[in-house]
């Protein structure tokens, strides 16, 4: 029997392990790389599959940019270069020959990305462009982890540009608040949306919108980020166009993405010592059928009746493990450890009875359901679930969720990872740094002001912000 | 107005100015590499979206494997590595130091996708796994050509092991025929299945399955294969399983894949003077409804009505052309630039005789059809496009279809661009090689014996091959 390591006292090593021994991916001979199983590809896909979706109602059209991007591109943008440079994987050499101009592999693809909406902007009439790709992209790790931190990962990125700031701006925060909804009501993980501090922002943004989440060990994670990069990009890559009045004027851009790591703060949030515990919106297998077979009683009639179930949940995601050379109480561990959200047992004696045994992946006790109306019973049981499951995050959101005054105080808090600290900060970047002290960082600038003064220095604050361990 | 390049003596000039005039694509600063605009990413979303289902259908998973592949990985197999060393793009920096081993960017995932398959791979019970991948490929090419041959390119590579050979074989023959069957009914295109020669294998299979079709200036051109692997691979990866008599045995594997090429495919196969002819079941978008207004008319009723034809297509993929600053006509040649199958037209003395005007794709007469039956017909309409454009090119392609004796005879006529010959072979790669001297290739095996000799010497032939100028 595999048994995961100590989730309240061995968190990492439990995520780790948890990952591996559900399939959701394995270890890759690629150094920073990982291979995503099936189980973790179709849990991307269903993520993916609505997001993509939600952006197309949303009035942004899918393409595909090269993978390379010419070194001399990302020198464009002073800072954008000085924050990718360490992390860049170079082809020197191709077709048997070196390179004039090395090729990076795209970290991001503003720079590319920016070079065409230049080629294809003329007129204020071409505006927005709303453009989205999924994509790998490569950042060198040092420190990998499975789907939080890979060399290569998987992404969408958008990139918009638009006639004026007040459109951008829109744009950044209405996409950040797809984000939020996408957490909350896919993922069942509450986040906390706010404003990078500029130490924290994207190399060459205006201004960084984030929505963090807190994991059980009370490590805050970045879930995904949308910026408003303004005109420094379109300066740098010479978008001009005609504007309303005809002149020559640049685009305000933005642009924004969630990553494969979604499916780390799944596995972070809801897992327990068990395994996963996934909400049934992103399941793979929302129900598993384990059909119990006894002897000296009739396996078609069983099988027939397993059968005639599945059909009646047509509308859900559903596996029936039928296997023969494991025993029912290896598939319920089994499916225990993958996180399947409900599972349907039924033996002759169920059968008999015109019922089924309903248990469910949240602890609830198990129950019996009549034949007639699983179908019924499946749909509202994965609802509670889904909705169970944000309300104990959130519970455990806001018992991780601390108020604080000095660092002094709650600097030596951090260490226990305990949660995050709302605090004051007076706008100082030299303040800011302090926290480095503690390896903590600022996490986002929220819309609040409950203290007077900064964390560290007595200047008065200028408003609250979020300040916690982070992966 | 953007007018193409004569098709007919100018077929090369005349597909690369529709790809980027149509949007489909645009040049990169990317050597080899282009941009897959939203039209042209639309139209790969929709053919992924049907292989994708079907591949689900019949078994296979989705992973995703590391874009990069350790150098020595891909010398374990020697044919495989001799095939792709010219084609290679390499890693040798990254992180800001020199790789102690470099990483090739995949030119194709068997190695990797071995290695791990040897990992997961234990006993008889484990098969067959059968696991597919979305990716991006390189392969570094000196003549690129917009999707037929670029640098970079988007495929699904399916990849299965299996615990006999007969298992093995008759899952590429079952790819295979899914290949055909896309290719006949969802993009109209008729094609030629058969065996590729020796010479024309992937290196390291067994043996490769193609399908081929005959582009309008008569040269072929592969639209995708499926490859017996054999244990090649499986021997070099150290892939080994315990049997059912609980001896060590090495898998059957195969691949497959089939990519962006497609689109190329379409654009070849369909496209006349005027721009694309997109098969309506693969078209972004089905049909175009163009409103007409007239000064002193009623602009609210029209937009009104021309909403609720909107509403009643909507089982179709439907564009409403609204814009205000360009004429219907420029409208009506946008479209037919891009290929849409179907425009509606509705102006006012239409809309008050219950009426729109309906114009296809393929060169019928515009009608009238009544309000009141727009969808019917709309639906009716759309298969006797799919099926009359896939009648066309069957057409097309037996006027290109000779068959011949001798080389010397047809070998001229080849450079005429006038499409394949059939012609019998003795199976020695010695006369195969004198194709070189027409800078035509074989193209396939197929099981028919017409001619009793080979094409080239005067040994008996061992079947029919299909011999032609190829993309």
């Amino acid at each position: 029997m595999n048994t995961l390591p100590d989730i309240k006292n061995d968190f990492a090593q439990w995520y780790q392990e948890v990952v591996y021994k559900a399939e959701l991916a394995d270890q890759s001979p690629v150094r920073g790389c990982i291979v995503i199983r099936p189980y973790g590809c179709a849990l991307w896909e269903i993520i993916r599959d609505y997001v993509d979706k939600r952006l197309k109602e949303t009035g942004h059209h899918n393409a595909m940019f090269p993978l390379f991007i010419p070194e001399s591109f990302l020198k464009k943008e002073a800072e954008h270069v000085q924050g990718f440079a360490p992390e860049l994987a170079v082809v020197t050499h191709a077709g048997g020959k070196e390179l004039e101009e090395p090729y990076v592999v795209r970290p991001t693809s503003e720079t590319i990305i920016h070079y065409m909406f230049a080629r294809w902007l003329k007129s204020w009439r071409d505006l927005p462009i709303k453009i989205n790709q999924w994509a790998n992209v490569v950042r060198w790790e040092m420190r990998p982890r499975p789907f939080l931190r890979t060399t290569e990962f998987f992404w969408q990125e958008g990139h918009t540009a638009h006639e004026t700031m007040q459109e951008a701006d829109e744009e950044a925060r209405m996409i950040l608040n797809e984000y939020v909804k996408l957490a909350h009501d896919y993922l069942a993980i509450p986040v906390i949306a706010g404003r990078k501090t500029d130490k924290e922002k994207f190399p060459g943004a205006d201004y960084t919108l984030t929505f963090e989440a807190v994991m059980q060990d009370g490590k805050a994670l970045q879930m995904g980020t949308s910026h408003m990069i303004s005109q420094s990009f379109a300066r740098a890559f010479n978008m001009v166009f005609q504007d309303r009045n005809g002149q020559q004027a640049h685009p305000f851009l933005t642009s924004w993405a969630v990553t494969t790591r979604l499916i780390g703060a799944v596995v972070m949030t809801h897992g327990d010592q068990k395994g996963l515990v996934l909400p049934p919106k992103v399941a793979p297998f929302q129900i598993i059928i384990i059909p119990i077979y006894r002897a000296g009683h009739d396996q078609q009639e069983l099988r027939a009746a397993v059968a005639k179930i599945k059909e009646s949940l047509a509308a859900f995601r559903v596996f029936v493990d039928d296997g023969d050379h494991t025993t029912p109480g290896a598939k319920f561990y089994h499916w225990e450890l993958k996180g399947a959200p409900l599972r349907l047992e039924i033996g002759p004696r169920d059968l008999a009875q015109g019922q089924v045994i309903l248990a469910d992946r949240i602890g609830s006790e198990k129950r019996q359901v009549a034949l007639g109306s699983v179908a019924e019973v499946v749909g509202q049981t994965l609802d509670v679930i889904q909705k169970t499951m944000f309300e104990r995050a959130q519970e455990r959101l806001r018992s991780h969720w601390h108020k604080a005054e000095k660092l002094s105080d709650f600097g030596p808090r951090l260490d226990e990872h305990n949660g995050i600290y709302q605090t004051g900060w007076c706008g100082n970047p030299a303040c800011e740094q302090e926290l480095k002290k503690f390896k903590a960082t600022t996490r986002c600038l929220i819309d609040e002001k409950t203290s007077a003064v900064c964390f560290y220095c007595t200047n008065a604050s200028k408003g609250d912000v979020l300040v916690a361990k982070a992966y």
